[in-house]
Formats: C-alpha cells, sequence, structure tokens
C-alpha cells in the first residue's frame, strides 16, 4: 500500500485506520485522527434536520462551532442515524473510550459516523476497533485512517497546500470521505483538515465558516443533504507561526480554501456512479445567493446531468433548470457557454456548429458558465454526471 | 388502433391527430381539441421563469387564466422554447391558422408544444400539419390526437368520469402527455380537459386551480419544472347542465379532480424509465404547504427512488429526505410506514422484520406514509422509481 503523507504532515498530528468488522467488506472502518496535545477546533454540520447521534454529540461539545480538543474517531459502515437514546449512548461512549486511552475529557473527541441508517452500532467490535486504533496511532497511517473513511468512495481524496510567514512553513492538509447523499448545506459528509498554524479556536471557525460557504456547499452528487455532515479543522500550532497578522491570516485563509476547494471537487468527481466532474459558474446574478441557487439548480438537473454523462449538447436542459430556479432568471438577458461555446444569448440560440461542444461535453470536466445579465452576483457549484451506474449502486445498497 | 373515446365523449368537441414530419419517427405531432362553438376555458402554466412561446401566447390571450375559446392546437417534437422572436412569431402564426380554418378569431386559439428546447419549429410542416387536422376534425380522433402530443411517453394516459344532476349526464374527460421534465408548478406538461357541464370561464378556473395544487402539482418524474407546462379545461356546457347550483358545483369540482388525479397519477406510473408509482402520504405536518414540502422531498430524492427501484427497505433515506426539506421535522415525533408497516416511530427504529417491507417495495405501487406529528397539515405526492432507463433515455434525447 502506497503510504502519502497529508493529513499528519502538519506538525503534531498523528492517526490510525483499523478494520474491526462494521463493514462486511473487512475493509478499514475505524479512524482516528489526533493531535499530540489539544488543538484548536472549528466544525460544521449538516442543516438536514434529523440529525445522527454523532453530530448531535459533536453540537453538545462545542455549540458554537469550535473550541480546544484532542481529535476525533470516526466510523464507516454505519451512520449511527435514526437510532433513539440507544444511539446517543453509543456515540458517548465511543468518546469516551477515545478520552480514557488519550488522558483527556470525553467533551475534548468529537466523534463522527457514516453509512447506514438506522441500525444500531455493533459496540462490541467498535470497543476493539477504538483500542486497535489507540495502539497503533502514529505519523505513518494515512492513507489506512482515509480508507477507514470511505464508504462507497472509490477514490482517496486528500490535499496538502503549504504556505511561509518569516521563512517558516505552515502546512494545511485535509481528507474528506463523499459519494453518496452528499449535497452539503454548511459542510459536508465527513471531512477532516489538519493545520499547524497557531490560530485560536474562535478565529479559526471565522475564517472556516466562510470558506465552507464557497468549496463543500458548492458540492452536489444528488441533492440529498446527508444527516451526518460534518466538516472538522483542527489546528496544532507546532509550526510555531501564529496567524495573528493580518497578511498570516490571509495567507491561512487562501491556503484552508484551496485545501477545501480540492476536497470539494473530488467529491464531485468521485460521487456514486460518476465519469464527470461539472463545473458551473453562474456570473452576472442579481445577488451571490441567487447565484448560489441558480448553479446548484443547474448542478442538480437530472436531466442536465443524463445530457452530460451521454454526451449530448442538449442545452436548453441549463435554461430549463435555471428558469424553474427561485432566482431571478430572464432569458432575454442570459447567455449560455458550455466548454466556452456560446449556445443561447439574450433569449435565442446561437446558429453554430454543436460539434465542439459534444467533444467537450464527452471530456472529463465539463465547464458551464450562465450569465444572468443582472447584477454582480456570482458561485460556482460543483456536480457530477448521472449515470446508471448511481442507479446500481444505489438500487441495493443496504441488501 | 383501438379507438377508445375519452376527450370528445364530452358533448361539443371534436379532436384530430395527424403526423406532419416534426418527429423524426413518422408518429403523430399535430393535434387539435376544438368544441363546435367557443367553450368556456381554464388554464394553468409553468412557474419556470423560462417559459416556451406558446405559453407566452396563452397567458397573452388569457392574461386572467379564463376566458371563452374554441379550442387548442398541439404539436410534439419541438417545445418552441429559448426561441426568442422567431419563437413568438411561430406560436402566433400557428393560432392564426387555426382561427382562419375555424373562422374565429385568434385570440380564441391556444397553442401548446412539447418536445426539445431551443430549435425553431419546422413550420413548413407545421402548416400541412394544422391543414391536415382542420380538414380530419370529428368525434373518431381521440387515441390519433392523444399520440400526437406524446414525446418519450410510453402509455396513452386519459381519464373519465360522468355524473347526473337533475336525471342528466355530465361528463368530465381528459388527456395528458408526461414522462420526463416533470415536476408541475402550477400545471403539468401539457393536459387538456373537457367537460360538457354549463359553467362560465370564472366560475370554472376558480375551481380548477385549487384541483391542480392537489392533482398536477402533487407529481414529481424528476423535479425539472418544465418551461412548457400547460393545463387546460374546457367546458362546452352542451349537457344542458348548469353547475350554478351548490350541489351541481360540487359534484363538478369533485369530478374534475378525480378526472386531473387520475392523468396525474398516471403520469408519475408513467415516467420515463419509472417501474413503479409512488405515493407519498405525508399527515400530521405543522401547516398545509409544510406537507407538501416534504411528501415533495421524499418523492424526488434520487436515493429513495432507487432504493424502491431495487426493493431495497432502506427506509432511513425516507427520513433524510424528510429531514433535509425546508418543511419542519422533529425525528422524535416521526412516524414512518413503508406498505403499512411501522419501520420508524418516534426516533427510533422499529425491530420488525423487513421482509414484508421488501416485498411490498417489488409491487408496482408503493405507498409511504410518514405522520410527522406535528399538526393537521397533511398532502400526498406522487412519483416514480429511478432506472437505469431514465438515464438512458436522456443521455442522447437530442442527439
Amino acid at each position: 500500500m502506497k503510504n502519502i503523507r497529508h493529513i499528519t504532515l502538519p506538525q503534531g498530528f498523528q492517526a490510525a485506520g483499523v478494520k474491526c468488522g462494521i463493514k462486511a467488506s473487512g475493509k478499514n472502518d475505524v479512524a482516528l485522527i489526533v493531535g499530540d496535545q489539544a488543538v484548536s477546533a472549528a466544525i460544521a454540520t449538516t442543516t438536514n434536520q434529523v440529525i445522527g447521534a454523532p453530530v448531535q454529540w459533536c453540537r453538545k461539545i462545542l455549540p458554537d462551532g469550535f473550541g480546544a480538543v484532542r481529535g476525533v474517531v470516526i466510523n464507516s459502515g454505519n451512520s449511527n442515524v435514526c437510532t433513539g437514546q440507544q444511539g446517543l449512548r453509543d456515540a458517548k461512549e465511543m468518546a469516551q473510550r477515545v478520552a480514557k486511552g488519550l488522558s483527556c475529557r470525553d467533551s475534548q473527541v468529537l466523534v463522527a459516523s457514516t453509512g447506514i441508517i438506522g441500525r444500531h452500532l455493533p459496540m462490541e467490535k467498535v470497543r476493539k476497533g477504538i483500542d486497535l486504533a489507540l495502539a497503533g496511532l502514529s505519523r505513518q497511517n494515512d492513507q489506512a485512517t482515509l480508507q477507514a473513511m470511505m464508504t462507497t468512495d472509490l477514490r482517496e481524496k486528500s490535499a496538502v497546500t503549504q504556505f511561509s510567514v518569516g521563512g517558516k512553513t505552515v502546512t494545511v492538509a485535509g481528507v474528506v470521505k463523499g459519494s453518496g447523499m452528499i449535497a452539503p448545506s454548511l459542510a459536508t459528509m465527513i471531512s477532516v483538515v489538519t493545520t499547524d498554524a497557531g490560530i485560536c479556536p474562535e478565529h479559526l471557525y471565522s475564517i472556516f465558516k466562510p470558506a465552507t460557504q464557497r468549496t463543500y456547499n458548492a458540492v452536489t452528487v444528488d441533492n440529498d443533504t446527508s444527516t451526518s455532515d460534518t466538516a472538522i479543522v483542527l489546528a496544532s500550532g507546532q509550526s510555531g507561526v501564529a496567524m495573528d497578522s493580518a497578511p498570516a491570516a490571509r495567507k491561512f485563509a487562501a491556503a484552508l480554501e484551496e485545501v477545501c476547494r480540492e476536497l470539494a471537487m473530488a467529491i464531485a468527481r468521485d460521487g456514486e456512479g460518476a465519469t464527470k466532474l461539472i463545473a458551473v459558474e453562474v456570473t452576472g446574478a442579481a445577488s451571490d445567493a441567487d447565484a448560489f441557487i441558480a448553479a446548484k439548480s443547474v448542478a442538480n438537473s437530472p436531466l442536465f446531468k443524463c445530457a452530460v454523462h451521454g454526451g449530448d449538447p442538449n442545452w436548453g436542459r441549463i435554461l430549463c433548470a435555471l428558469g424553474k430556479s427561485a432566482a431571478k432568471v430572464v432569458a432575454e438577458k442570459t447567455t449560455v457557454k458550455i466548454g466556452g461555446h456560446t449556445v443561447f444569448a439574450k433569449g435565442a440560440p446561437k446558429a453554430i456548429d454543436l460539434k465542439p461542444v459534444e467533444k467537450h461535453l464527452k471530456g472529463a470536466s465539463v465547464l458551464v458558465q450562465a450569465n444572468l445579465g443582472l447584477g454582480k452576483g456570482k458561485y460556482t457549484a460543483y456536480g457530477c454526471d448521472l449515470s446508471r451506474e448511481y442507479v446500481a449502486i444505489n438500487a441495493d445498497y443496504s441488501t
């Protein structure tokens, strides 16, 4: 197994990924990502009103979305959602067991679970998994850790960037799992970003929150906002560089957004059954909020997603998706480009050769640009095509 | 060809369905449904902001949604949407040509078109088709007329009901085309209901509008609200029964809603690639509006639709879809049944044998019932499963 370092590349972190039998496939299913000492943490969780027990635990220990923690325990194969009081007890027990192993307080351990909804966790296995992971913590387990977070993901999704302040290097790294039930609203399925930047929890949160809106929240695989979405950033400070000057904070914000964006695009590209990444760039909207709504409407249109899958230049479906959205759209002011080729301008079709458009649609990345001609609002959403494989994957997920 | 009467069964209507070559398949593509004399009309059209030229024409001649008309001309194979000024001229010319043939005013002819977006109508062919249809009007063409409205529809969708007032029979009949780009908002793709009830346009509209909210608007195939949705009801009065007593009007409202509901359910059952009809009944919502939002969210969830397709009792996806909606949902107060079997009650899974649930999901009609436990709001939405065939149909629709 290749072992590319990412989440433990920033100073001050260790990780572990082990198998304990939650997944019938026998693949890794319990992960730990922890700081050598307490680290600054910021978190964003799902806006779904039906929320998993782990999300409830995280909100309980970090009610403002930030604070000091030791780390996060993650399991895949079972999301511990819709599991009642027993589910809450199980999530708490996971935190307690990790806290005992790390000699910290229960309230310093975040919990995230992903997998099937509505089944109780097999706690015998989970306990064994946590003990194994605690015993195996190191800076050499990044791949095994990432694998323990995955469900239907086909690709491992990670990102790393670095910048320097006063000659010292600061690293920001992240891992994410995605694939299905992906239309994050305030966060994505499960992502953990680590950094050795020196930054207090509240400052970290103020930079992280807007970055998630422009990155994770831009992604949609199937418009099914999960019950478990959890995005976490942990900052150890061990680079020795404090983000307390404006230039340093700006560099850090850019680096954090870059990592989040790379992870977000990786989720879309690895959407269930996806063969292509689709970027929908809306400009000229009446507001940024309108641009967000319009871009998401196109990225979520099953008809458009099917057309992209088939390489069919059926651009009318883009107009349909823009027009049905709650964003203000006036056909006579709208211009639409696919792969840089204008197909519709100010209310009428452009009589162009569609061959280059077809060629663009058959590539691995598709770019749709819609200028609504109404104002300065802009937003770019990321999605993927809709394939027979999406149906195949989801027609018999639980059985 | 079988020839079941439906739209010409009410007294005072004639119809025609012909082929003129708009469709490459050589199938019927121009339809006429007209009254022997002027008839009361009510119409509901799409809420999509990008609207076809025919919808713009209909709104121009019936700005209040009701009035007296002679009939409607319909073509399939090309929706005349996103076609600029030329498209508006073409829609008007269709009305003018029919008006000339019927010796009525242009403004008494409704126009509806369905098919690909963004291409100009082949007017040479359309003119020939209209002339052929005018020449062939009769009370024997119901099937040919319906066929001329269809695009990817596999089944012909019609409904008829009758009631009597003072010993006289009143008939209400309707036809509809559906299949893809179906998530009507105020109307469905194209439906025409005829009746020989005696009723003025304004009264007809006041009964029709709320009926569409409970029927056509309850349907979703893919959450892509079309640019062309048009629902029309035409009343000839030739039954000799006026709907001016409260009991008669109540009977008429019930009959009209029954026909609309039957057509709506037929659209869902014949959704593109669909193998099953799904009814999602939400009760106990904080309001009817909330029930509508929650029911639609479940009926639109691609993950749930895939699970139904595969007969997989993965009920967690129902909770996910309820929770992500804008309707108020509290897991601890929610009960979910599939085919009458309770799978989730008040925050926790029911430890039941899922075999009967699986059996129900493998049938042709699936019933999901969610009681939100919050109030008296209720709504039932109709949808269908998501299959590989939906993707296949839409991956190469225009090419």
